[in-house]
Order: C-alpha cells, then sequence, then structure tokens
C-alpha cells in the first residue's frame, strides 16, 4: 500500500498508539495535541509499540514512517489522507474539533473519532460534511490489538468506510464494520456490563479486584481469547449444538444472577477501596514494567494463534506475509554478490531465553532455519515454486555455538554459498548480535531439492539453478570459513 | 501426592472432564450416571484430554488411573476421598444425590459441587453433614483450564476448603477461594451480564453472533487471558494509575451503555434467530473438530503465558515442574545401562509443523535439548547443581534430518554416551516415531562445562563424573554409531 499522511488529533494513550502503528507501517504521521509533554509521551508509547511489533513479525518492517509535532489542527490535517481524532469524550469539543479540521482537510481524506461510546450520528451533527466523519473504535494497546470497530451510522458514506477497511488493514488491523449504531458500540457493551458488576463485587466485599482478575485470566478469559462468546457455547453444548446449549442455560437468565443496571454509587469509598486493592495486587510494579510484560504475553498470544492461524492469529498470518513480500520485492538489486548475503534479523523473544536469561540452544537453529528460508525465497524458492511439486529440505546441519546472548538483543545473519549441483546446496550461515557484531553462533547446512508428491531427490528447476550460479560466481572470491566441513572430535 | 479414589457423579461435558484430569494425573476415578450413554461420552472426552494434556506439559504424565463405571451412588462413593458432583442444576435433585451420597461417603472425604450458581448454603440445606459439602466449580474444558472457584459459605468446614486446596492444586489446577457465597459465585456473574448485553445485540439487529464472538476475540478477549479487568485498566491509566482511568471512566456507568437487567423475551424466536446465526458462523466444522480447534489454541496460549510465567501459565509451569520431579524420581533404578537410555519423549505440537503439515526443522533440536536436559538431570546436573555456579552448555551440534514426521506423532528420543573427559560430554541423540519406530532424526552433541560466573570451562563436579563413568561402562559395549564424527561434505 502506498504511503499515506496521516494526522493524529490528541496524542494520549490512545493517540500515541495509533502514531506508532502508522509510523511503524510505513506511514508518516503529523500528531496536533497541545499538551506540552504530548512528545515525551508518544515517544515511550514508540518505543514499547516498536520493541513489540518486531517481535509480533516474523518478517522485515518496512522503513518507519516520521513522526512530527505541528502547532495547530490545520497544520496536522494539511495534505492528510485520514486523520484520526482521540480527544476526551466531550460531545461539544469533538464538534469543535471536527469543525477545525474540515476547514483544511482534503474532502477525500475521512475522519476516524476513537470515540468508546458516542454514535456516529452524534459526531456527525453539525458537520460540514457528516459523511467523512466515522467511528474507528481501537482497543489499547493499539499498536498488538487488531481489533477496529468502524461505525458509519445512518449517514456514513460508503468510500468513508471501504478506506477505513483498506487503510487499517494494511496496518495490520481487523476492520469490524457495525451494521447499526448503538451507544458504546458492541464491545464496549460488554465491557460496561462486566465494569458495573465488578463493582459491586468490590463495594459488597465478595471480592478484591485480584480475586477478580483472577476468576477472568484462569478461565473464561482463556477462551474468549480465540473463540469469544458464542462459538465456546456452541462447542459447550456438544453434538447437541447451540440450541441444547440455549435450553439449558436460558432459564438463569431469570435469577437474580447480576446486580447489573441497579449502578453503585461512584462515591471517593468506592474509588478509594478499588485503588487501594489494585496498588496491593500491582503496585510491586511499575506501570512500564506492566506495560512489557503485558505486551510480551500478547505476542505471545498472538504468535500462539498464528500457528493454526486463528482468529486474531490470521490477522497477524496476513500481515506478515504482506510484510515478507514488500520486503523482498525490494532486496534483490540492493545486494552486493561479493560478500556474504545480510537476508535475515531477529529479535531474542522472551519466550526464546530459558531460566539463565540466554538463548536457548533450539532458537539458534529457528534463527538459522528462518535465515535459510530467507536465502531460498531469494534465489526463487517462493510459494510458486513450491505450488510445481517442488521443495528443498534440509538434510544436515552442523552448529557452533560460540556466545550467549540475552533477551531483546538483536541478531543479524549473513550466509554464503559455499556450492550446489544439479540437487544439492550448501551454505554458511553466520550469526552476530547485531550487524558487525560479536559472531555468536555458525551453521553449516546441506539442503537436498525434493519432488514432494513422489518423496524423492529431484533436480532444481532451472531459474533457481541460474540464480545459484550468479550468487556463487560473486562467492567463489571469498574463502570457506575454517570451520566448515569440519567435524566433532572424539574424546 | 498419594493416588486418591475420586468419584464423579454426573457424567457429561462436565463430569467428563474432571474424570478425565483426574485419571491423567494418576488418580482412580469411579463415575455414576444412568445415562447409558455416559461410558462413550466419557471417552470421547478422555480422548481430547489426554491428546491435550501430553501437548501442554513438557514432562512425562504419572501412569494414568483408571475410570470405571459403577451401578449405584453407593458403589461409586465407597471408599471415595473426593466426591465431584456435577449433576443438572436442579437443588432437588442435587439435595436427593447428597442424602445418597452421605449415606456410604467416609466423613473425612470431601463433595465438591460443579454447580454454576447455587450458593454452599442453598446446596447444604437438610445435608447430615453440611460442612462436607462445598462449591468447587470449573471452567470448561475441565481438563485444561487452571480455575476453580471454590466456595464453602458460612456452613464450610475449614479441613474441606483446605483439602480441596491442596487434591486441586494437585492435579494442575489454580484454586481460588471465595470468601462470600453469592449466586453464581464470581466468574458466571460476568458470563451471565455479557450472556445478556450479546442476547440483546443479537435480537436487535445490532450484530449477528460472528461479529460479536469477532468483537472479543480480536480485541479485549486477548488481554483477559492475562490479566482480566483491574488490572488491565491500570496499565491503561498509564502513570497517573487506578484513580485516573476511574475518574476518566466513572461517568459512563450513568449512560445507556447496556440494556442489562431488561431481561430479553427468551422465546423460541429469539433461539431459532441465535441458532440460525451460530449454524452459518460455525456449521461449516464440527463440534469435533471445534473442540480440537479449541484446545489447539488453549494449548498454546498457556504455553505463551508459561514463557514469563505468568497468570495460568504459572499454573502450567508448577504443576510440569512437579512432573517433572515426580518422573526422574522413578527413573534412575528403571534403566539397563547396556542400551542407549530411553530419557524423552514428546508429541509434534501444531504450532511445530510448518505448511506442509511436517515438524519444522528447528523442532528437531527442540526436541534434541530437552532431550539433553533430560540426560543431564539424569547425570545428577539439577538446579541444585546449577546453583553451585557450574553450568554445562552445548558448544557443538551435528543433525542428520532423516525422514518427516506429523502432526500428533509421538516421538522417541534414545541417547548414548559416546565419551567424555574432565569438562566435556558427548553424546547421541536418536529420535524414532514411537518406541522401536522408523529414525527420524540423529544429533551428536559435545557439552562443555562452564563456571557460570567466571564465564569460562571448569571441571565437572564429582557426583556428575561417577555418574557418568558408570554409564560409560555400560555402553562402552556398544559400538559408536556410523554417522558420529562425521562432517558435511563439499560439493
Amino acid at each position: 500500500m502506498a504511503r499515506t499522511r496521516i494526522a493524529v488529533i490528541g496524542g494520549g494513550v490512545i493517540g500515541g498508539g495509533w502514531a506508532a502503528r502508522f509510523a511503524l507501517a510505513g506511514h508518516d504521521v503529523a500528531v496536533y495535541d497541545p499538551d506540552p509533554e504530548a512528545g515525551r509521551k508518544i515517544g515511550e508509547v514508540y518505543a514499547n509499540a516498536e520493541a513489540a511489533t518486531r517481535r509480533l513479525y516474523v518478517a522485515p518492517l518496512p522503513p518507519p514512517g516520521t513522526i512530527r509535532f505541528e502547532g495547530s489542527i490545520a497544520e496536522a490535517v494539511a495534505g492528510a489522507g485520514w486523520v484520526q481524532e482521540s480527544v476526551s469524550e466531550r460531545l461539544d469539543l469533538k464538534h469543535r474539533v471536527y469543525a477545525e479540521i474540515q476547514e483544511t482537510l482534503d474532502p477525500e481524506a475521512v475522519i476516524g473519532s476513537s470515540t468508546s461510546g458516542f454514535k456516529p450520528s452524534e459526531l456527525q451533527q453539525g458537520a460540514r460534511d457528516p459523511g467523512q466523519i466515522v467511528v474507528a473504535h481501537p482497543f489499547n494497546p493499539v499498536y498488538l490489538l487488531p481489533l477496529v470497530e468502524i461505525v458509519p451510522g445512518p449517514d456514513g458514506d460508503p468510500r468513508a468506510v471501504e478506506w477505513a477497511r483498506t487503510l487499517l488493514s494494511g496496518v495490520g488491523m481487523h476492520p469490524l464494520v457495525v451494521r447499526q449504531e448503538i451507544d458504546a458500540h458492541i464491545a464496549d457493551r460488554f465491557l460496561e456490563a462486566v465494569w458495573r458488576e465488578a463493582l459491586w463485587l468490590v463495594k459488597d466485599g465478595v471480592a478484591t479486584t485480584e480475586e477478580i482478575d483472577d476468576a477472568i485470566r484462569y478461565g473464561f478469559g482463556l477462551r474468549w481469547a480465540q473463540m469469544g462468546l458464542f462459538e465456546t457455547y456452541r462447542v459447550a453444548g456438544g453434538e447437541a449444538g447451540m440450541r441444547h446449549f440455549m435450553a439449558q442455560f436460558g432459564p438463569a437468565l431469570k435469577w437474580p444472577w447480576t446486580k447489573l443496571m441497579d449502578v453503585p454509587e461512584f462515591d471517593d469509598a468506592l474509588v478509594d477501596l478499588i485503588a487501594g486493592q489494585s496498588d496491593a495486587q500491582s503496585g510491586h510494579r511499575s506501570i512500564r514494567e506492566l506495560e512489557r510484560i503485558r505486551d510480551d504475553n500478547l505476542v505471545g498470544i498472538l504468535q500462539a494463534l498464528k500457528a493454526k492461524p486463528w482468529g486474531a492469529g490470521e490477522t497477524v498470518a496476513a500481515h506478515e506475509k504482506r510484510l515478507r513480500e514488500l520486503s523482498f520485492a525490494g532486496a534483490e538489486a540492493a545486494h552486493d554478490l561479493a560478500r556474504p548475503l545480510p537476508l535475515h534479523g531477529a529479535t531474542v523473544l522472551p519466550e526464546w531465553v530459558d531460566y539463565n536469561g540466554h538463548m536457548t540452544e533450539f532458537r539458534y537453529l529457528h534463527v538459522f532455519g528462518d535465515a535459510t528460508d530467507a536465502f531460498l525465497t531469494y534465489i526463487g524458492m517462493d510459494a510458486a515454486y513450491m505450488a510445481g511439486g517442488r521443495s528443498i529440505y534440509t538434510v544436515e546441519t552442523h552448529l557452533r555455538h560460540v556466545a550467549e546472548v540475552r533477551e531483546g538483543r538483536p541478531l543479524h545473519v549473513t550466509t554464503q554459498l559455499l556450492g550446489h549441483d544439479d540437487k544439492r546446496v550448501r551454505i554458511v550461515h553466520v550469526m552476530r548480535e547485531g550487524e558487525g557484531g560479536a559472531v555468536l553462533a555458525t551453521g553449516e547446512h546441506m539442503l537436498l531439492s525434493v519432488d514432494t508428491k513422489a518423496g524423492r531427490a529431484c533436480p532444481l528447476a532451472a531459474p533457481v539453478t541460474e540464480r545459484l550460479a550468479e550468487i556463487a560466481a560473486g562467492h567463489s572470491a571469498l574463502a570457506a570459513p575454517d570451520f566448515a566441513g569440519r567435524a566433532i572430535r572424539s574424546i
């Protein structure tokens, strides 16, 4: 997708998260926020977002867009194709902001509001061009959670919805277009219902904030991360299905299982009670620390869901595929064939380290395996080649673990072609801590071309052998590393 | 923990899940359910549970307990130390069942009820020994979700609560003792609030069942799997913390964001609407298929949370540690030192396979790395040894990938000691598809003893070298495999 100029109006946690997501996807962002602290705050969100995004995708990210701060709404929105409004939840304020935006904004551009509760028809009241305004409601952390609720409202312009879908899918999100406007859209209605009930439970002394969190995260929270409400219940109903489940649990609707509409008095005593319990529960960790834990867990959960892929993991898998295609499209021309090829980089993820804080043995081969994949794509063995019934398998590997590396460190791999014939390719990878850094490990690999249907060795196809010959000509001037062709010695 | 006789009264999805969890933890289970289909149903749940449990823990499971079916409550509960009641949610039925149980049950045993909604004081009404009955409310799938709400009620016996805690922690659960009884305990109050709101959204045509599920699983569901409600909001409040968050969102409590107490008419039209939408959403997959997807996703999410460990991942990590200790405690005497050591097994997990359905290259080393860990524990290099400031690192590895293997297949690894000196250990692993099956891969590894503080090689400590000498004496009669000491050849 082409780079789009993005304006972010309001630079709090949500606006900052949007700015980071857009910039990390390669779009240039202009921010307007009168808060003199906005720059520092967005910088902190961006640092979290960059670390998490690099961990989430096993693919190179595009060159990031710029984030610049403007002194007025007019300057921020000039030339923008999308405006994301994330100011406080006050309707009069939002109306004033839209009036100012629409004085300058390109009529083809769209304004997305991060509002949690207002209906689009309320936002559009009195606007110069009501159809230009839609709800685009994200979820914190904006740079990691894929969901964005798009609500056009009765006066919405279908082109605005289409542009929202295209732009936001392109930055790795899952746009959910809400067919009928309603206070709080969809997701926040559930959050609100749970929040009210939770306040009652704390106020009545039934449970503390920590016990409530545990009741969620050790139980149904794990279900909801993947299937939501109805599909979970469908499965629970067993072979008899949804009707059976409903027949069984329908009657409970009439029982006094929730306080619900009966809103607790939101007085200082309740605020003190909850804030005090929350301090007891989480106060031993700083917010920055909790943010990192949250982000690491989210990355881990998203990657677990990517395995199928399923739900949010599907969104991540699709975006990762796009990132890889973009990256390889530009790579071919850039490399100097007289040197080992710098085709792969990675970051040491939290789940890659053992209890000592060092990267676990098998993750070295994980990184080398990804480097081999990058090399294969580079020589033209892409999905189309594999679809033709030929693939290439690693048949032998020799690893030398030279040094340890800690969580969060950057890994940089270069690849040298040692030899090839009609069926085989022999390569070495060298892994360094950052480009030009200390050598961490080396990998020597023998790859064999395979006819995947017949399940036996077969010749490599012509475009690939030609590409290999080209690289071999370049790499012929390089000496083979001294560790190549060595065996493990007896003791 | 000693094996306990468990009685499961009521063998539906929940009772079956309990039976499977107890049996897979090594307890013998007696089931009573008058349904002639109960045996088949529990067999299906057990098959799912066994596959999921083997995938969840990177540790050998204990020999499973038996599950037998009895013709009466009296026969099922005779000799039991714990009775899990999971009959239908009808108070009169539960009272009749408790009366029958307490005619036979050991006075020291405890009855845990799976009830979603009844308070313990209601369950205890008219019982011969009210203090013997507690709520022990699990979450489906019982064999994977760690949460169990323990509610003793005002007449509960503290010894019953203590026994519930000990027994249920011992089968890998997270017991949450609820301090004050209330209809629907804690978690189901939230589920009920969300369920009511969701019924309204479907009835009013605001969203379909699929859109509601997506609004949960692409957004806040991912947050709730790890932190729950309050800690998530604490982080969202940023440095200003919980008070700031509450000040910002408190007012929304008064807004019309939910229908809540206003219960929708639960008529046939609503059931048809929801069942129809659910068919459209999920009907292309059977319940069995959805169960497997759900379980695979839960295993993946739990393993992602195990990396820190955090939340439910902490429960899994603690149980895994217990399983390993149990397994190694019995292993020493069992092995024949004249043969390669069968110290490690694993199952090919869904996230271990690539798009071709084969185990990915680096997972072979993952399994060999775990086999090396098992070998190190076997020779006495346990946590206590490492705590002494010495560890052992793999410095060189030679892998041969001989054959492919698909998801779900069992892997069996044997380990042969090729040599050792005062600082080094040289081993080979052979990976087969099941015990005695076809060879999938071989791994030759050189390990080096390291002083972890000084960061350099150091001699192995005496108990370990003695153990190595013992194994070497046994393995000296074995020929070194022909692939050992080989290098990758040039082409």
